[in-house]
């Protein structure tokens, strides 16, 4: 049995859990998530005086949290305690996200997010776009804490493919002609990123081997884009109350996800235009009508099986490392991820 | 005479310019902004693929750039060829001030600068909000290509306060309250915190002693304080032409600038509400009445003499420095300001 299994409490014991959920794992490192939650809070007082409670607000605690959890598992090293580097590298991606989203709420003209107002709606959209600005600089900022440039150099990177990932989707909003690999390079970009740098800080600030942080880097793209996939799946199948939204939210965004964009290739060319009017908002949305022909097509298989395809891409890159501490515990975010889709009203 | 003086062309000789104009002493800058044209422009070749065009749209050569000159001249050194820290360095809060205008365009709604769409027209709001993150972002990535984090730090911190300062002026629009204290406190923020840190990098890459870094860097603060000050006195007394905006642009923009607030001060109580009203949009701006009211209560010199005893505070920085190759160049600029308020039509 390895030694981080040994604990009397195992941190990550999900054992009593009978459908694993990330939320289960996560509880594992709630010293951690404490540490986090309370550099966060530290960080408000970074900001000028006149903004500091506008930054309070934007900096929620209430998230999955699941990249500061890839930093803290990719670094997972039997620590009791958190280490202060990998509670900072968690703050840099936590906030970048927290800056996505405040800018993401803006152009969707969303106004709520986790039960709460988004800060486009409680602070009007002209402050919200720069308290986002705000938040990416301070995240930066926090980077260059560290004593060489190699966190600014890659987080700063990240960040703009993840902008880059998010200007190609608006660009692509409503157009016929999205691929797959358009889809994939999107995800890549938006989502697949900020995993991928969070798994790869974890482990280097750990000190691991280069081979292995690259390889954990890796799996943490993969695991990416399983989960964005995952996640545009069950903005169909899911279960209202569990992922908290209201379901077919992205179908009238104009947004192409994976399970429309398997849709669109199984339909007649002239239906094809119905839905992407539809998808844009031109046309009331007949979601009866499509959830019908997604079961008609299959589509659910389908995309749960690129989830599956990217679950064991992510593995792959763990097997040459089964000693290594962190191993098992990223592997169990696989198992869960699979579970997940299982529980998806198919 | 310095070393500096005795070349054959003096880079910065304005000896020709009856009135000397930022235009003119930057015009010695030539082999220094050239260098940081190509700069700029292989950067784009950093972007991914599908936003390159929209990221060299954005990254608009044709604007002052005073900020680049700032670093070029607090790091002068006799260079004959721009060194290549100055040139990064210069590009780096070139990309922020780029970033900084592609989202207060969308914020204003402006359609046009500098006689073309701005980003926010010309590819939508919601990708100019990225398209500015992108800049941001791969501002701070060349950041953290310096040796030491420290570019980073200070990059990373200044863009924050100057997304602050941007939040505070939009948070008192259309406000009575807003006081000179508050007005300087939002122009040392949104304007003289990049200048400050402009001057700082310039000196600091040259490996100027630290008590000459500060004192630059202070320099450039007042100096931004006194830029801001007169350009939005150029506002109500500037020629069209060579500003390139319809004067008083800033009057309906719900903007409280200094000519405004000194007119505010002088108006009896009933007659400040009705200008708020007018600032704010809410009934038509009667600008015509409002010149007569500032050259009755001679605005003008009030505000000119603010901008005069900004100008002698950046100068004190550099009275201890005479020996220094920067510091008469610096000088220049002082001069070259002191020049356009006399040329602006009171």
């Amino acid at each position: 049995m390895p030694v981080f299994l040994m604990h009397r409490i195992h941190p990550l014991d999900i054992s009593v859990a009978p459908a694993p959920t990330f939320g289960a794992v996560f509880a594992g490192l709630k010293p951690h998530m404490s540490a986090l939650d309370d550099f966060l809070r530290l960080q408000v007082e970074a900001f000028e005086p006149e903004i500091r409670s506008m930054a309070d607000y934007c900096i929620d605690t209430s998230g999955k949290r699941i990249r500061p959890a890839l930093v803290f598992l990719s670094g997972w090293n039997q620590q009791t305690t958190p280490a202060a580097d990998l509670v900072k590298a968690a703050a840099v991606v936590e906030l970048v996200h927290l800056a996505t989203l405040v800018h993401d709420d803006i152009m969707d003209g969303a106004d709520m997010r986790r039960n709460r107002d988004t800060a486009a709606r409680k602070f009007g959209p002209t402050a919200a776009v720069l308290l986002g600005d705000a938040l990416f600089s301070h995240a930066l900022h926090l980077a260059a804490k560290f004593p060489t440039t190699e966190v600014c150099h890659m987080v700063s990177e990240s960040t703009r493919k993840v902008c880059a990932g998010e200007i190609v989707q608006t660009m692509r909003r409503g157009s016929i002609h999205v691929t797959r690999e358009d889809y994939w390079r999107i995800i890549d970009l938006k989502t697949a990123e900020l995993f991928r740098v969070s798994c790869f800080l974890g482990a280097r600030l750990s000190n691991a081997a280069p081979a292995y942080v690259e390889d954990v880097a890796m799996f943490g793209r993969h695991l990416g884009i399983a989960y964005q996939i995952y996640d545009d799946l069950a903005d169909f199948y899911g279960d209202e109350h569990r992922i908290g939204k209201t379901l077919g939210t992205d179908f009238s965004s104009g947004k192409i996800t994976l399970p429309l964009q398997v849709l669109m290739e199984k339909l007649p060319e002239a239906e094809k235009l119905t839905l992407i009017d539809e998808i844009c908002g031109r046309s009331p949305g007949q979601i009866a009508l499509r959830m019908e022909q997604m079961s008609q097509y299959d589509v659910f298989s389908i995309v749960a099986a690129a989830v599956q395809e990217e679950i064991v891409l992510a593995e792959k890159n763990l097997r040459k490392w089964p000693d290594e501490s962190p191993t098992p515990l990223l592997g169990q975010l696989c198992d869960v991820l699979r579970s997940q889709i299982g529980s998806l009203k198919a």
